[in-house]
């Protein structure tokens, strides 16, 4: 019998429940300012779904069962699919735009490593409607304000910002094949986690040339808008995608967000389905997986069934963030513990006029605990300071009346029972 | 390809999650303020754990599944055995007594029915270590804080109180074999929702001679611990399960909570872990499945690989709790709709001023929003009004100076736009 934690799973003692709640709280509180309201779906939908959308070596990747009337079904490993079936089956009746944004469990059936478990929780947020950048701009400016909100500085994380259309037309102006683009841009996605050699190897695997792979680094290593302009100079196409991508600056920097972004068309995201702007955040020394990870995709809802509809969002994943935070230090002390408002002492035993005083302490919102047996009163006081304590409530006469004791100044008050429970 | 959610789960549209937070929410807020501490477990587990708590037959109620390795895995049915395996790991290190509470998702492999879904949510409260009979008191006390905290009165609902040995005593009293006694008290727990034949039928196949049936009845029907004293009067072993009742009734009336309670001895719980009392929670009219159900299981964490350690606690789902309070109208109707602290309007077109200010409530923690295009004044406000937001922020000559308008009180200020800034 295996009385563990599956590999690559977390249990959440009420230590790490804190730290989790901490973010995940931060998360749903800045979505809501920024104007998106929260959904979720089932944990479980129908396999095809995945498939649908990403083919069949999306099964390798997730866990997949049947139910007692042999339904192929799968736990979700990203919340996207969902949002999309969602959005088709009410496409009528919602109102444009919709802002959206979930906090979904998610599972991942693969092998456990720094930074990548199989089970998560990702922060999406996401815009569907809108064709116009703005929209990307919005969620950019949205991912910026939780960093900010957690005390992430833009020395600390750059939002890192790419066009695929302009990946795209870089690789076919370098003379790629179309039919070689989509495993062309998986591999352009991998050149910033890998050695220059093993890039060129695998530019080489996915049937481009070496000149072919130059032309398109150069395009990548543009420094700004200008530069793409003359690498991509005389293309069919590159005025909207440039245009796009100096709206999208432009915007950031009216909502102050500019110093947290930067563009690197290095990034080109390694899913099919993206049709736009695409960006990904990473720590600034550049030696972690990405934080989070997005961009427009305006052809998504088609695939599942819908109309076509613009659509643009990102996702983050607790995992690399949790890391981040714990090596820059940004997790606060008092995460450590849970506080109590009060701890209600008995001088004698005296346990129904405590319970009274717990209950009613309690039922006005005030966090209120006490111990279970009688114990000497100098115990009780230790137990307080323990469980984090900001007063003890001491039952004297009986209940009768009570001394109040501030634990952080010292301070103790005595008053009626009646007068205590008027005003605390 | 199948594109809709899997029947027996649920589309979290942001109505319902709204609906979902609202619950959720005061379920945590009641938890924090008895001095109970957030855990939280994987949602999947190896299926020994399962089937080590509760047999083999478990295995057709739940989604079992193997991951790449053929480890055999198991969404979570129910989180008590998570909760007794992280125990269990830490036991010596965790301060007593262990006051956990949990929100888990939780899915079973039923076929859906009112009030019966294959994925939902469920309060657990529990109290690890301690024996006393006050650690049981406080479950149902926090509990009956939430029914009350969500609007739920004494007549709406109430928490019926049974006692486990008192239903084994009673019994054996009866000339029940000991090795029928698991059997006949799953029969027993049925007794209050099926008609008297099918009850009459289910003890004889359990092996009940209608005479022992009959004597059961007797002690079930007790209405108070005097006429349980007397029904089994002579029995050994009554007086230790009968002073635990009255002692439980006692404070849970200093707790103010006992207008909420009622003895019946008509609850057992069907599982077979249950050791002392067991209570569930149902509405007044009795025309629903138990809202919650819980009560003390001192043999759980030794049955899980652990030490004999005392615990007590219960778990309440959200669908039979979301069909009462749909049915005795206690759904705010806030919950209908987001609601927006400020939503800005740009008089003429002037973007970057708009997403300036924007940018800027949103900073201070104000919920704000806009439109993307720039539109007439007019249809602006209609979008405002929609949305429902308590005020308008109109961008003037260029972003120089505001007008702010209350949407409530229809007054209108103008200032400039820096002291706008300041002051909201």
């Amino acid at each position: 019998m295996n009385f563990q934690a599956v590999k690559g799973t977390r249990d959440f003692y009420p230590n790490e429940m804190r730290l989790r709640n901490w973010i995940t709280d931060a998360w749903r509180r800045v979505s809501l300012r920024n104007g998106f309201e929260e959904y979720d779906s089932p944990i479980f939908e129908y396999l095809d779904l995945y498939t649908a959308k990403s083919g069949d070596e999306i099964v390798s990747q997730l866990f997949a069962f049947e139910d007692r009337g042999g339904r192929k079904l799968a736990i979700r490993p990203e919340i996207t699919p969902s949002l999309a079936r969602m959005v088709n089956a009410k496409i009528n009746s919602l109102p444009r735009p919709i802002k959206w944004f979930s906090v979904p469990r998610l599972c991942r059936a693969e092998n456990p490593q720094k930074g990548r478990l199989r089970e998560f929780f990702q922060w999406n947020v996401d815009i569907i409607g809108p064709a116009d950048t703005l929209a990307d701009a919005e969620c950019i400016f949205t991912c910026v304000d939780f960093l900010r909100e957690i005390g992430l500085s833009p020395s600390d994380v750059q939002v890192r910002i790419g066009s695929r259309p302009l990946a795209v037309i870089a690789l076919r102006a370098a003379g790629v094949a179309q039919e070689i683009v989509p495993a062309a841009l998986a591999v352009l996605d991998k050149r910033p986690k890998v050695s220059r050699e093993e890039f060129d190897a695998l530019a080489g695997k996915a049937g481009l040339t070496p000149e072919q792979t130059q032309a398109v680094c150069r395009f990548q290593d543009a420094a700004d808008l200008q530069q793409v302009a003359q690498v991509l100079a005389g293309q069919e196409g590159i005025e909207g995608p440039i245009e796009d991508l100096r709206k999208l600056f432009a915007n950031l920097t009216a909502m102050g967000a500019a110093d947290y972004c930067t563009l690197d068309l290095r990034i080109v995201r390694g899913l099919a389905y993206y049709t736009g702007a695409v960006y990904e955040v990473f720590d600034a020394a550049g030696s972690m997986r990405a934080i989070a990870g997005g961009g427009r995709y305006d052809n998504l809802l088609k695939v599942l069934g819908g109309p076509e509809v613009a659509a643009t969002g990102f996702g983050m994943g607790d995992v690399v963030l949790g890391i981040l935070l714990e090596e820059k230090g940004k997790i606060p002390a008092q995460l450590q513990a849970a506080r109590l408002d009060y701890f209600v002492i008995d001088a004698e035993d005296s346990l129904p006029a405590k319970l009274q005083v717990v209950a009613a302490l309690r039922g006005k919102g005030l966090t209120a605990d006490f111990s279970y047996r009688y114990q000497a009163v100098g115990k009780q006081f230790k137990t307080a300071n323990q469980r984090g304590a900001k007063k003890v409530v001491i039952i004297q006469a009986g209940g009768q009346s009570v001394a109040v004791k501030d634990l952080a100044t010292g301070q103790q008050v005595e008053m009626p029972l009646e007068k205590f429970l008027q005003e605390s």
